[in-house]
C-alpha cells in the first residue's frame, strides 16, 4: 500500500516539551516520523513534523484531534495533506497589476480554485470584482495584527496555497512557518544577487549584463527560500532603468505563473531547501 | 524522579527513512523526544535527537543498541549524557602555543582531564611531552582523511569535549555534527565582527577602536556557534597591527581557559543557538 | 611659513570637464593639490578636492571665485577651511532626548556654539527653547526636498560640524559629500557588526556577550565612515533586550560628546578612511 | 583638434606630496585634468589620473619625463595611451586550457598580438609552443615576489592587456592599479552572485535554476570590478555539478573571448566603475 504524508505545523510560544507531546501524538496513532525540525525566533517556536501511515487513515479526525491537542497546548496547529483534490490559491497582491493579471488570465488552467485575493490597499479590488473573486484588503500597519488577521482569511477560505504577486510586505516566521513551501513569491533578480526591495535599481547600477527574476518557496529568511524557477534577458546597450523594469515585470508575470502551475501539478518537491522536479 | 537526558548524534550519507528508525527505537525504549533536527550539507545527512527518561536507564546497553542500530543502517552513531562524571578533553593545536600554555597550567583546576592533545604539526609536541600527555599529529592535507583519523583519535580517548586552541584547520560538517555543543573555539574578533582568518589585520585596516576575542561552541556555519564569551580592549593611539595581536594573544588565552572551565562546571546552556549561563 | 589647507566639495550632475575645471582654477591661484578623489552615484557627481597655499591667501575672495565658478558650471561648492576660530555646530535630532541632553550640559565646555538643533519632528523642541537654540522641524517625507531644506539651515546658520544625536533618517551622498568628515554620528554597536537600525535587537538575538556603540564621521557608505570612538559593556546573564539599550544609551551620549569634543579641539585627522589621533 | 587621452599610474609607497607633484607636472605640460583618484590599501598608495592634450603631443618625451619624475619620488609610473596601433596581450593560465584554447583559436581575428602567456605552472606550456608564443612560469609562492616578476615581464613584452584565462592567483592592488581597466578577467558565474572559488559548487548547492558567467576588467576588490559580458543558461533538472560545469567551462571560453575583441575593438569605456558600449 501506499503511503500517505501528513505535514503538521506547530507554532506559538516556546515552553518546553512540545516536541515530544507532539511527537509521541503520532507514535501513538502508528505514525512514521519522516522528518521533523525545530526553530525559535524572538521567543517564537516553530515545528514542522512530517509524518507518513501505511495504513489508511481518516485525515479529519486525525486533523480535529490535533486541533485539540493544539488547543491544550496553546499552541496553532496546522494539518497538510496531499489528499485534497481542488486546491485553494489565496493571492496577495498590492498595487502592482501585471502579476495578478496573468494568473486571472491562466486560472480556467490552473488545477487548483482562486478562493481570494487579498491586497494590502483597494487598488487592484476592480480587478477581483471583474473576475468575481472575494477581494480582502488587510492593511494594518502593525505586523502582529496584520498578520493575525490574514491567517483568520486563509482559514476562512481553507487556503492550500498562497502567491505572493508582487506583494510588498513581509512576512514573519509567525505568518510564514504555517504554511512550509506553500507560499510562493516572484522576486525581480536572479536570486542570490540583489535580495531586498530595491533589485532592478541595483542591478542597473551594478551594470550587470543578464537581469532576472526568481520564483521562490517564502522561508523564514528573506528572498533565501527554495528556488522554483528562474528566468532571464540581456541588457542592451541602450536599455535604462526604466527599460529594464518593464522587460523584467513581463517576466516577473510569465515566471510566477509558471511556477504556481507545477506547484498546481504536483512536480515540485523540496528537499533540504532545494526545489527538484518529479520524474515521471 | 530526576530526568536523564541523552544527546544522540547520527551522521552518514542521506538516505530515506533514518528520522523514522531512530525515533521509533527511543519511542520503544520509552524515551519522550525533547529536540529533534536534521539537516542536509553536499549530500551528508545529520541528525541531533535529544531524549528523555524518566525511569533509570542502562546507559552502556542503550548506547550499545544504538550502535547497533547505526551499524545496520551504515550511520555513524554517538550517544552523549551527563552521567560522565570526569571529562575527557582533547586539545586541538597548530602552532600558536599561547592558549595551550593557558589551559595546561591551569589543568589541576579543571573539573576534567587532558586525555591528548593532536597537532597539525609537530612544533608544540614538547609542550605535550613536558606535561606528559599523548600528542598525536594529524598532518593529513586531504580534509576527509583527516577528519577520520580525528574521529578514531576521539574515540579511542573517549573525548567528551574538543577544545580548539588556536587549531587553524576547518572542520567540515562530518566532524561537527559528531559533537554539538563540545567543541569549543577561540576566535580572534569581536564576533559576529571579523569571522575568517585574518581578524585582527581586519580590525586594524578598518580603523576600530576596540579590539577583542571571542570563545564559542563550534557549529557548521564557520565562526557563527553560539558565544560563550566575549572579552575586548582599547587600541591605543599608538597601537600598531604587531601590539594588537600581542594583547590580543593574552585575551584569546584567558577567554579560551575560562569558556571551558564554564563547560566542564555545567554552567553553559544552549538554547536555540544561543549559550545562557545556569542559574543554581 | 605654514601651509594653509583648504577643502574644496564640488557636488552636481555628472557632466564633462567639471574635473579639468576645478583643477585648472585652483592651480592658476598658485595652489598645490594635494588630493582630488571623484565619485558618481545614481548620476550625482561629488568630488572632494584638497589644496594647500604656502603664501598668504584671501579666504573669503577664494571662496566668492569658486562660488562664482559653481554658479556658471551648475554644480554646487562648498569651501572648508581651518581658519574658523569659533565653529558652528547644528544637531539633528528626532525623539530620543538622551544624546541631546549630553551635548547641551556640556556645551560650555565645547570648542563651538551650537548654532542650531534640526528635529524630524517637534518632539525635542521644548528641549531647544530652555537651551535658547533656535529649533526647526524638517519633517518631508521626500528626502529630496528635505536635505534641500537642511542645507538651506546650514548655510544660512554657517554650519561647520553636524552632529546626527539619534537623527533616525538616512543622508544621501548629496548631501554627505558637501560635509566631508564634517558629520558624526553615533550608531549602537561595535561597527562594523551589526549595521541599520535594529543593532541592539540583533546583539541580543546573536548572543553576544559584549555590546557596544561607535561615533563615526559619515560616509556616503551606510555606518561604514571612519571610526573616532567606541566603548562597550559586558552583558551580564540576566540583562534582557531592554536593560541592554539603557546600559546602551548611557554609552551612545557619552561617546558621541567624547567624538565631538575631540574633532572640535582637532585632534582628530582623517588619512585614507582611518582616524588618527593626532599627536602635540 | 581631436583630444588626445594619457592615463598615467602612480604606485608606490604612501608618502605626502605625491598628487601635487604629478598634478603640478601635467599642469606645467599643459594638459587637462580629466579625473583623478587615489587610493591608499595597507600603506600602498596608487593614483590614476587621466589627462588630456588638445595640442600634438610627444608621447614617447612625456612618457620619458614622467619616468623620471617616478624615480625622483620612488614611485612606479606607467603611461597609458591609446596611440599604439597594435595591442600586445599577455594571457595569464593556470591549468584549465579551455579558456587559452578558445583565444589562440581566434587569434588571427584579434586586433593585438598575443605576446606572451604565463603560467603559474608548466601545464599549458606546450599550448604555447605549439602556437610559437614566449612561454614564462611564474610560481613563487610569495605573492610579493610573484608579483615583482610578472610585472617584469610585462614591461619587457610591453604588455597593454593582460587577459586571465582562468589564472587561479589572486593579483593585489601593487599589480592592479598599475593596470587600470587593462585586466580583463573570466568569472564563473552571474556576479555579483557566487564571488570567490567555489562558484558553480555553490550555485548548484543553492538550487539556481540559472548559471552563468561573466568577463570583467579587474579591481582592487576581488571578483567586483565592472562587468563587460555576462552570459547564462538554463539548469536542466537531471544536471549535475559535472555536466552544470562542462556547459559552464563553453560559455567562459566564448565570454572572456567576446569580451577581450570588444576591449581590444575599442569599444568599451568604463565611466564610474560601469562598461559603457560606445556607440559608432
Amino acid at each position: 500500500m501506499k503511503k500517505t504524508i501528513v505535514g503538521i505545523t506547530v507554532v506559538g510560544k516556546d515552553r518546553e516539551g512540545i516536541v515530544a507531546e507532539f511527537t509521541s501524538f503520532v507514535f501513538e496513532k502508528g505514525a512514521n516520523v519522516e522528518k521533523v525540525n525545530q526553530n525559535v525566533i524572538k521567543g517564537l517556536f516553530g515545528m514542522y513534523l512530517e509524518v507518513s501511515f501505511t495504513s489508511k487513515i481518516n485525515f479529519k479526525k486525525l486533523d480535529l484531534d490535533l486541533q485539540k491537542l493544539g488547543k491544550k497546548l496553546k499552541m496553532g496547529v496546522s494539518t497538510h495533506s496531499e489528499i485534497h483534490l481542488q486546491k485553494n490559491i489565496a493571492l496577495f497582491v498590492t498595487k502592482e497589476p501585471h502579476c495578478l493579471k496573468e494568473i486571472l488570465s491562466a486560472r480556467r488552467t490552473l488545477r487548483g480554485k482562486i478562493s481570494v485575493i487579498v491586497g494590502t490597499k483597494k487598488t487592484l479590488g476592480s480587478l477581483a470584482k471583474k473576475a468575481k473573486i472575494p477581494f480582502v484588503v488587510v492593511d494594518e500597519r502593525n505586523q502582529e495584527k496584520a498578520e493575525e488577521k490574514l491567517l483568520k482569511v486563509c482559514k476562512k477560505f481553507e487556503v492550500d496555497l498562497i502567491v505572493l504577486a508582487r506583494y510588498m510586505r513581509i512576512l514573519t516566521p509567525n505568518f510564514v512557518w504555517r504554511y512550509p513551501n506553500r507560499i510562493i513569491n516572484i522576486h525581480p533578480s536572479l536570486l542570490p544577487a540583489f535580495p531586498g526591495s530595491l533589485a532592478y535599481a541595483q542591478a542597473f547600477e551594478r551594470g550587470t549584463k543578464i537581469v532576472g527574476v526568481t520564483s521562490h518557496y517564502v522561508s523564514e529568511d528573506l528572498d533565501q527560500g527554495p528556488i522554483i524557477f528562474q528566468d532571464s534577458f540581456k541588457v542592451a546597450p541602450d536599455d535604462t532603468l526604466e527599460s529594464i523594469k518593464k522587460n523584467g515585470q513581463k517576466l516577473e508575470a510569465t515566471t510566477l505563473l509558471k511556477a504556481v502551475k507545477m506547484h498546481l501539478d504536483n512536480k515540485l518537491e523540496v528537499r533540504w531547501r532545494k526545489v527538484h522536479t518529479k520524474s515521471k
